[in-house]
């Protein structure tokens, strides 16, 4: 059997953010194996297929990311078209080096299909451009790494060193972000954005200043949210009342 | 009349990585704005849409924004359903927060679509991933400015700071973005990778080294190029020939 592997980007969540070509994969597939990010309503396009709950999170553990490795290939060896289906973009932030590697060791075809990231669709419900003509040329997506064995240097000094910066991840431990991001010279008074479920009907968002940032820790945010930071996302944070009254 | 306009992210080019509401967008569009990034094969979703060509480019000056922006309110005030139609994604190296400060002040509603940008759909043509665990964790997406009057480490430095970069446009200065690296403290020896008319069959990709990218600058490319940076890369060029072999 030529079994083939469609690794997949969902989008950010909404069920008609993933792409034209995503979504006809899927209504075309035997089985497909998704992540704990991707939104039920996404699955309404593929009735015919297996699905395989791999229950993936950001803080996997390595003995879990070997077990989808297996259950993909295992997928592979019984179905003829696999689609493997990853929320955001499969190739940022995604793991997807790994389970391209276990395709390749055992010898299945793979095909990678694009998808939306959390920042381009946070940017997009925000109406705020991660580029803007004089005040940001350039964006880096990075992960805030704090706590034991960490050095907050590997994340920090690419955030100082870029106009606009988008952490994946990271809101929780805001505390600790702020502190690094302090300690790395970036002014207190340097806007931020938190935006909550892009894309989706629960969406939120909060404008508030890296000074502020340690109070969004105690916040009890029920989605994955994003931290967007730069000069762009000044003239919202100057609409905004405080971000305590635009979370009530 | 309670027009509305959609930017919308036409994403790469390939017509069906376009998003899911792009497309249902544009099939309901009474007037489309397209740009000059934008594939013929996408206007085949909304035959019925007035087609406007705004021809935008890279290196567009402002009078011709300004004319953009003007035809895009004039839009808004003849149809109900208007599509600003942009290359990539809109709020990346988009220009869109010109357009929206237009609309905006013509009191015009909007909604912004997201789209794949090219680094996303280089990416999956070449089957490497933006971010791997233990190789890189954060990518910045920038643009290479080289030239009377620019200070390269506007850019520069950013992309030595960051683990992955990608620069949008720039193949084309290849010289200098190479002697700018490599003046910024980069190692000759960084892996790198070009990407040509990214998600369509004409793309081509050539891994080379920074020593060898000022070679590019004499290469005919037909469409619009990036420039992948980043150990995430060395894996490729150690299986490919001369990036000269490559292109013939």
């Amino acid at each position: 059997m030529s079994a083939k592997v469609w690794l997949i980007g969902a989008g950010p969540g909404a069920a008609d953010l993933i792409t034209v070509r995503g979504m006809r994969l899927l209504q075309e597939a035997d089985c497909v194996l998704y992540d704990a990010l991707v939104q039920p309503e996404m699955l309404t396009y593929c009735p015919q297929a297996e699905l395989i709950d791999v229950g993936k999170r950001c803080d996997l553990a390595s003995t879990q990311q070997a077990f989808i490795n297996k259950m993909l290939v295992d997928a592979a060896r019984k179905h003829s078209r696999v689609v493997r289906l990853k929320g955001g973009d499969p190739l940022l932030f995604g793991r997807a080096q790994e389970e391209l590697r276990a395709l390749d060791v055992a010898g299945i075809a793979y095909e990678i299909v694009p998808g939306i990231t959390a920042a381009l669709a946070a940017s997009a419900d925000a109406g705020v451009s991660l580029t803007s003509r004089g005040l940001a040329r350039n964006v880096l997506f990075a992960t805030a790494r704090v706590g034991h064995g960490e050095d907050p240097s590997d994340w920090v000094r690419p955030v100082l060193a870029a106009d606009t910066s988008v952490l994946y991840m990271g809101v929780k431990q805001a505390a600790e972000v702020a502190a690094a991001l302090l300690a790395g010279g970036m002014r207190a008074d340097t806007p931020l954005l938190i935006v909550e479920n892009a894309s989706l009907p629960s969406k939120r968002e909060w404008p508030l200043t890296l000074a502020e940032l340690p109070q969004a820790a105690s916040w009890q945010l029920q989605g994955p949210a994003i931290l967007l930071i730069g000069e762009v996302y000044r003239a919202k944070l100057a609409l905004a009342a405080t971000p305590q009254a635009k979370l009530a």
